[in-house]
């Protein structure tokens, strides 16, 4: 136990001011400070291989350059399939939209606009993910696994975004769930109408997750909002013996007992978070809380 | 606007009872009543097909048999690859336990104990898992989709179960994340020593479900718990012009603006839920809400 | 550790049979079965002297009768104003109101509609509780305790309610924040019209509880949604040397640090649990769990 | 609507930086920079009085030089009898220390120390709480509202603190719930003890609250946690007319109807929030989000 030691406000203080300050108090907030000195200690370990995950509508909601910028520090990278649609839709040209929560669904829908809480984007985007993907389907075709589809994806496109970036600098990124978003759909619709179809294995990335979990010395994770990229992370960490360190950011409740609001000391008894890890779980909006702590750390 | 009728609790009053007395009520409890009027409605809707996703451990929990007797009034099934997993281990005559949510997981991790929230399963039931794909993985590895690999799952395993009734009763069961469970871990590690691989496309469910949406006359979607069972449903509600009932039943939060704590009325802005459709969000641990609403319909 | 068995629903089966099958499961509906076992035990206890705390708009929502039917099995009743508010508008003869909650807030301001979620209350209804208290004043502020006060609003009320029953059963009904209610800005009103004011102590009524806490063999804790309720209770369990029983019902998180989503083990650090206390905290809007313990006992 | 303008990160930015940032996204680090905008207009605008709430364990959690400096922009404080029980601890010069959260709360009673989650507190401190009340009861006992009782402990004590500064600043600073704290008791033990006791009419607050909101040119609300303070505010806008301003961080669900949850535009419906007023409802942590949005407009 340490003294309570109150958070002082200075004027024109940096975050990094503000989050060392946050050491010193309870609740959320000694949370934060902790998630940062956990953050620092992760990216300067030279052993430590980073595993980061994102659900959620981290893209529509603004956090793709945060996202841009941690990927510079990660070693893989795993997403759902939304948030690959909506980088991509932006790296096509198209934008996403900030509003009213209280807005009518049906005046948005006879406007053809779609709705993520109060971010939204115009339906006709869509046409223009049909001619990326009529345009590139016989060499997204080829691929035989997700990541390297996905890194397609990034070669093909002319934007930056993720999917750019992780094609550039080669990061590992893993989407067990693609076929549950606007990409797995354009794939289908083009399955559909060709005589060629796709031949991706649907277990086939295991192998490339389990491989470099499997050869690191030691690894971190950061789990922002849960779902299927931390699970699917969580289960190639018995293969590093147990994360080293971990970070999770969600507003899940634990008592439901879904994956997404399970602490991360649960993963010690599968032998995914080493007994002896540093780690700690974040409840608060990912928005909120991803950019605090990594500007924290951003000296 | 119609008057409160306050609930009045009688001796050895039956479930449909009490939920009829819910819908003199507001908050939670109205929510119930409302899921127990629409759940009724949209089994006895003989024009109406049913796409129930299930997300969360609910297998592990108890809540086997309530799905199994669910997927009687049940099109089309989508769920988690940690559920199947849980389902196939107690057909092969494993177990879950529960115990108190306090212990410690480092001794759990001794004894060689699983942990999920309150539920526990020995880790030796792997290799239990181990033998059933060891044995199996010739006829397995022939499947070109995922659900007719679950169904031969279903088919190849002993006890009884939700695999075993999707494949006796030919309900089609979708599983977008697969690879992202012990049943994928099962089948990667059989990849990894066979010469012959598996071949299942990922994109190949799509057809099928989009399918079944297409040629309905009218849907009616339910949700446990959100994630990519929800969202697999919802993207190919599109095809039937939006879900005509819909319930819901999560306790995530709306604002951060994530897919399982969406309300169901968001899906109007994209299509996926009608404007005329009757739908309720119920905030409630499933494992209270799911058997009380099924429950109240049970006359 | 028990073995998990999954819960079956039965046809027509009543609120204790669904319940007692929850017995067998683990997550929320566990914690349900938990509730419901303590609370039998704890009325049947025939040393034990039940303290019942209620926060939240239990009464507008519908929850009046459930209230009432528990105050049989109930020593102390404490809860905030403006249940006791509404409790008083309900028994001068107005009502509550079940409608949309995505209703305009303007529009209601414009219709005199005052909003409580989706429970409504037209805002004329404070006309009758001026005429209430302005014709009951003299008696009213003759009262030296909030107790008092309140049962005396109970005897000179006409209709049926929980003060109506606390006066009539003789109940200690305290409400530590009775000036932050609808009836304290009566009584507000009253006092700066009047020569003569009100003169109740504001720490009168502590000897109350800490009596009754002290002189009892045993005690119980029932918990609605925490607040004053909660913590009046709590602050007076120190003298019973801690609850033997106690039941938590809450949608509020731990992790902020608030009384109200604090788990009951945290009292045992404090000396208001005992160490072997049976207690569970139940996570569950309490218009559905409330009524679901309670009727499931009621055999 | 407004285009998405994607969060960028900088190397040491400062908090109005970070913050600023967050005015181009979604969900809630877009609330984060609404409260920020509304916090300096409200304390910048001459014609507003500025009414600050606060509940949840806040003092202890080490946010009181947070709330001290926001008293230099507060015109009426209300907070809980635990709060300010708390800080006439740290006044006395006791001390709250920080540690595990999995502690086991057996222990802590066994070696007298007190939990509020992750926050601890020696059980002996309240010795000193003791002596204070004894020394100063002839001059406590004599005073009529717990505002001027507030204030004279504030007098009386030695550290700083918030009620010191409520005394010094002559700061109005309210709290209804008095009864229900350390204080309540302390105070109740002398009046067991004392031939004089204490005389403050529960309801003699309620005027001066009351008259700061009638002679208000305009208002603006902080609510901080819900529960009384946010409730007794809340009762005395409506002599305001409504607020013009309004910033309410909890983390309570709104579904279950309680007024910690609810959302600030409810009280349009009630009179309480001026139709054209600002607000914006923050889902977070307080002891993320007050720091966070305090920092930003201290430029």
């Amino acid at each position: 136990m340490k003294l309570v030691k109150h958070l002082k406000v200075q004027k024109g203080m940096n975050v990094s001011e503000l989050v060392q300050e946050m050491q010193g108090v309870g609740f959320g907030a000694g949370d934060i400070a902790k998630a940062s000195l956990i953050m620092d200690e992760m990216f300067k370990d030279k052993n430590c291989r980073v595993f980061f995950g994102v659900a959620g509508a981290m893209v529509p909601a603004g956090m793709k350059e945060v996202i841009m910028d941690l990927l510079d520090e990660t070693d893989v990278f795993v997403t759902t399939g939304a948030n690959l649609t909506h980088d991509l839709i932006e790296a096509l040209g198209e934008n996403h939209y900030i509003g009213d929560k209280l807005v009518s669904d049906e005046e948005l829908n006879d406007e053809g606009i779609d709705r993520i809480y109060n971010v939204f984007m115009k339906n006709e985007v869509y046409e223009k993910l049909e001619d990326f993907f009529e345009k590139n389907f016989d060499k997204l075709r080829e691929c035989k696994t997700i990541k390297d589809f996905l890194w397609k994806i990034g070669e093909l496109s002319q934007g930056k975004g993720i999917l750019k970036k992780c094609w550039e600098k080669k990061i590992p990124v893993f989407c067990p769930g693609i076929s549950d978003s606007g990409i797995g759909m354009m794939m289908w619709g083009r399955n559909v109408k060709s005589k060629f179809k796709t031949n991706i294995d649907v277990f086939a990335d295991i192998n490339d997750i389990v491989d470099i979990s499997w050869t690191s010395k030691k690894t971190g994770v950061i789990y922002v909002g849960g779902g299927l990229p931390k699970n699917f992370i969580q289960q190639s960490m018995q293969f590093s013996k147990g994360a080293d360190y971990g970070i999770q950011i969600t507003t899940d409740r634990p008592e439901p007992g879904g994956s997404s609001g399970a602490p991360l000391k649960e993963g010690i008894s599968w032998g995914k978070m080493k007994k002896t890890g540093k780690f700690v779980d974040v409840f608060c909006d990912a928005t909120i809380a991803l950019p605090l702590i990594f500007a924290s750390i951003r000296k």
